[in-house]
């Protein structure tokens, strides 16, 4: 009898996959191929590739956001994975409804909430044979998922995992004259800089200064800031500071690491 | 009782994507998990997700090359959508047997001709809740391309669009002196200029000049023309200059914008 | 009656695409349309797209690198073809249980085996109309692999092929003192150097010297390296050298082509 929250095999079937992988190489390619030869009838969606390379902060960071948007019994394969071939463990584990498979690194463990049930991918029955030194993503981590997809329990691919690697999350630090110290965490593609600062966590009127420039105006979208650098609430909840047209990042020239100070405008 | 029209989920179900958002962020992985939350069924084809950001213009010309070529009931999403949180309408439309998805601001207009029917995506039980203000290519765009791969039919999205914005084509100009003045209006990855002109437009011995470079050249594929600069209807119907073992686009120091002046050869 | 090793559509109906086209024209998603238009029941998976332009090399050895991982009756779909619209043949070719399709330029000569049987896609039936000189990847290539997908037999896709081009593998070369002249055919995200050297045929005990620099750490895992120049058995099979928090490609300034001497440490 299926577990009640076991995917089953058919067109709900979800993988969806992220690494640091990019795809000129047919790394990515592999590893779905290996999953669809495990479980054809698999749905494959890629969350992003482009991970700086052994970026394991900011592929948690991105896994996190996307997460609550895949769909019940859908399997995250998350693959930023320098310690492969060394004794870190691999993973797979259950969480909010969803499946999280990957390297016991740190990188699903904001995915991980107090439900979470894991265990360690080690029964031969469930990855390739012979398993490389280099790459689980293919070898462990894509087998692992399409045979969760198949509707084989968790508890069969490995005994449990007690415990895992739990990164800190990026958080603003309070000054002692009340400001918060916020940090730029990631840069997307229109130059957006997003900081690790909520939504709610924002004073009323908020004054905002970035690399030695203020910025005052909170708005609600890219179309009402305009021109000019402007505070907004993005599209995972987080602050970002836009240029709408042009980049927030090539103007102030500024990146991920960057402090932003946020105060309660006078 | 189903539309003549409608598309049926199942294997038949296919949704093709166009964007702006690059593919190092989560934001197509995120649309493509809410699509496939709602249509399990559903196939999903990237069409591209390198339009340059918010270049509207760019992403109509490459939605009109790639839409006939999709089957009958696909749903092409495009989101190029600057003005995403602003009064801007969200569309639906049905044209040449296939169903069209995108902001109102020009992009999905080449795509519409005299047969397309309209609506507003303004029913919230299509959309995802809460809409935010910064991403409607995952709260609403993807959830109503999901519905219409469902069978939801087009009038239920929302109420009749009596008009939408048209952009104008781009095309090439007549000199007073007959020539025809072209406009690269793409490069390809091979470094292909791709102009506003049509294959049946040109004179049946064309010349062409390009940056004070004369091409005589018209050839019929790329292997034919071997070495230097030579002309050739592309794969879209479009004249394109070449220079096969190389790139037009460098070799040249041409791009978007500049201007080809084609006459009968003498 | 099927053949025993055609194809069936369903959920098992893989075809892989390689091509040297990039995403960031439309190129493949207009390939992928027409596929699904034909086999909707298709599953598609990227391989890469980002082979350098006409290099058709490097495409055949990430195909010949990619193809044992693709399940029985997979179709792939291989597209670097500097020769479209010329003479030269496109082929469909059966191979260890699975379908190669592409030009016949040597692109897929490393996968097909001694019991490989190959025709020539000259059928009209099963191409689309009219067929461009520009773009055989949607007008032939594609339309072939649905067809297969869909159990159409190889044989009627047109005539035998009797021979076709084969390129050579790139292999070491001894040197008259016993070393091995090992070549770097490629490198991946990692900056990671992979010769064209088996795991097999290094020494026990091997030396390398790159770019005037010697590495004598032949190590199991990314991991293991710690710090510095090694070598290790990489995921294809193939001797490769990394620097794992860094780039080999960037520390020693060198590429595709450069040359590694290995010889047995004294």
């Amino acid at each position: 009898m299926k577990r009640a929250n076991a995917p089953a095999a058919g067109p709900a079937a979800l993988a969806a996959l992220l690494t640091d992988f990019g795809t000129d190489d047919v790394y990515v390619g592999v590893m779905k191929a290996v999953l669809l030869g495990i479980c054809p009838s698999a749905r494959i969606v890629d969350l992003t590739h482009a991970i700086p390379p052994q970026d394991v902060r900011l592929g948690a960071l991105a896994l996190a956001d996307a997460a609550p948007y895949l769909p019940a019994g859908a399997v995250a394969v998350a693959v930023v994975d320098p310690g492969v071939g060394s004794a870190r463990a691999a993973l797979a584990a259950r969480a909010g409804g969803r499946y999280f498979v990957g390297p016991d690194n740190g990188l699903l463990s904001w995915c991980l909430g107090a439900d979470a049930e894991a265990v360690r991918l080690e029964e031969p029955r469930y990855r390739l044979a012979p398993v490389s030194d280099t790459f689980h993503g293919r070898d462990v981590f894509a087998p692992a998922a399409a045979h969760l997809l198949n509707g084989v329990p968790l508890a069969a691919l490995g005994p449990p995992a007690e415990s895992w690697l739990r990164l800190e999350r990026p958080a603003p630090t309070r000054r002692p004259d009340g400001a918060l110290e916020a940090h730029v965490i990631a840069v997307d593609r229109f130059g957006n800089l997003i900081l690790d600062l909520a939504r709610e966590e924002l004073p009323a009127r908020p004054a905002f200064e970035v690399a030695g420039r203020p910025a005052v105006r909170l708005v609600r979208s890219y179309a009402e800031a305009g021109d000019g650098l402007a505070a907004l609430g993005g599209s995972f909840g987080r602050v970002e500071l836009a240029w709408p047209n042009g980049s927030a990042a090539s103007v102030l020239g500024v990146g991920i690491g960057a402090t932003v100070v946020v105060r309660a405008a006078p």
